[in-house]
């Protein structure tokens, strides 16, 4: 699984003999406001429960979530971290065949080949700057058993309309179809009502969402995510492959708290939309850079010369994401996080440099 | 899941309106030792670390493992708890069927079913004190692809020894079967030579151990589990199977941690040998009670009258484990953990208040 994701700073240190605290890391998208002291402080405070197995019901949990959600504790399923939700739902499901936008998150696929299903690929075009269209719905067919949208995609950015989302789900129902929306960096978009489609969830049977909180509340390290459905037969399969005790109690701590940590909520959401547009106008002043509009806390570019930026930067102890690993993009491709205004400056400032010097 | 497993007091205490902490949980078997103050501080330090996902290599926790085991590392899968192992291995190797001894621990069961699995169960007798025999042996034949035998079982304690599993393992390479011995309570018993089957793994590609240190470090909120095997084609169809980032970094630092710690690991195998004798004696001078051969923290009794002493000791806030659920046993078996000298006293002195009432 070398390199396959960011956020791999052990690793990267170990290849490049580096002390991994002095890499600054742009390859994983992590709410850059950081940990939330109330959150920290519950999952201090949950240490002392370890010596108990979580709760296997996960009744406060859950409550937790489907008041967050508005939604009956019946529709949510856990999981250890969206990864886990996703190869859940795949286990349950068991799809022969998958449609998946290229280039996307890389899990979907992973999952998919797990239970030995096949993949129909769906090119983004860059000359729609990777959004989707209305030619993806042409694709949805018969054979066609799941398909994945990550809104906002990762790592374009592009967001998903709720009324395009729709249109996928109508045309999805006519060919038994099951949906899964992954909004997983949604909660960085206000107002996102034009994109969330929690709402489509009563109506719509054949939809999942997944989500998970860690990116917003920057504990990746601790693992949790859920995924929502009103489909009981849905539900009920995904029960019968899910992993008992699958949260630990400290995940599970912290996300009861965070969700309650309305300021810091609304804090992450207004700093992130800042830094985001200041390094995407920054990046943007960069002549060999063609930067797509980012939507939350991370911005791809391309870069329009030929050069290996990843093996530029970690030479600062910068490192960030290469996307020639993505199905639909190539080497080119570079995705980074939006982090504190010192850090970003730093990365712009380095990349300025690199570039220059050539 | 409910009441499925012990362990579940806040299910419980949400079912009879107890305050959780009120409850002395002899369901589940941990460690009664508790927490080590050392590994309690890495997972406090660790909290720093959960902005950062955890290293999706596992590299420190591998080799510290590797070391305790004496085994390279690749030979070591890991999984968010022993549970997410045994179903790992079940999804990679998908046995169209299983052989099981009756009773035992049910997640075997459970992840079969998950992969739509067929199940031999080989009862275990009562007879024979619940012993595995030579029959069982013979019951191995080409259609089995896989068996798992838990040692000391689980709720049984019954110990098998390694000579019996190595003949388990040559009949099995004659039918092409995989053998999963899991070890989860293993490392309470001191000397464990006769019965550990880590020396096999090198001769028997058809072997898997499967080992959860949280019992043992009294850690199963924070959850994380393990499975050893020399086969690269196994540990290959594991991994394929396997979600990114299963283990979650405080319970990654608490096992590196633990595994250090030789004072605390040897005075958790005295206390737990010490009060497991004690409750063991006490317990069998209850005439009432025909109890079981304990070898590790947990004791298995069944009760001569008729009686539910799980509901009279629940009015009495104990939680025992009643065994009606284990297919093989019935609602007169009950299982307690080894808990403290005062706890277990406890136990002991309302066992004997609800019985000479009767």
């Amino acid at each position: 699984m070398l390199a396959v994701h960011g956020g791999n700073t052990e690793e990267i240190a170990r290849k490049y003999n580096l002390n991994s605290k002095e890499i600054l890391d742009f390859s994983a998208n992590i709410n850059p406001v950081g940990l939330n002291e109330n959150v920290k402080a519950a999952m201090i405070n949950a240490i002392d429960k370890v010596v108990k197995y979580p709760d296997i019901t996960y009744f406060d949990l859950k409550n937790s979530i489907g008041e967050f959600e508005k939604l009956d504790i019946s529709n949510i399923t856990l999981g250890n971290g969206a990864a886990e939700v996703i190869f859940n739902i795949v286990r349950a499901l068991k799809p022969r065949k998958a449609l998946l936008p290229a280039p996307t998150f890389s899990e979907y696929e992973e999952a998919i080949i797990s239970v030995n299903g096949e993949i129909e690929y769906y090119k983004l075009k860059e000359s729609n700057d990777f959004n989707l269209d209305d030619e993806f719905i042409n694709k949805i067919k018969d054979d066609i058993d799941i398909i994945f949208i990550c809104n906002p995609n990762n790592p374009t950015g592009c967001l998903t309309k709720k009324e395009f989302i729709r249109k996928v789900l109508n045309k999805a129902l006519t060919t038994n179809t099951t949906v899964v929306i992954d909004e997983s960096f949604l909660d960085f978009v206000k107002p996102n009502e034009l994109y969330l489609s929690n709402d489509l969830l009563i109506d719509y049977k054949n939809l999942i969402i997944v989500k998970s909180l860690t990116k917003f509340f920057a504990i990746p390290g601790a693992r949790i995510g859920y995924g929502l459905c009103s489909n009981n037969e849905i539900i009920n399969e995904i029960n019968k492959v899910i992993v008992p005790w699958s949260v630990n109690v400290i995940a599970s701590e912290a996300i009861i708290q965070g969700l309650k940590e309305k300021d810091y909520i609304d804090k992450s959401i207004v700093y992130v939309k800042n830094e985001k547009e200041y390094l995407y106008s920054a990046l943007k002043e960069i002549d060999s850079l063609k930067v797509f509009e980012p939507s939350v806390n991370f911005i791809m570019f391309k870069l329009l010369i030929d050069l290996d930026l990843k093996s530029e930067l970690i030479k600062r102890r910068i490192l960030i994401r290469s996307c020639d690993n993505y199905i639909g993009l190539s080497n080119s491709f570079y995705r980074v996080a939006v982090r504190t205004r010192e850090e970003n400056n730093k990365l712009i400032s380095e990349i300025k440099n690199i570039l220059f010097d050539k």
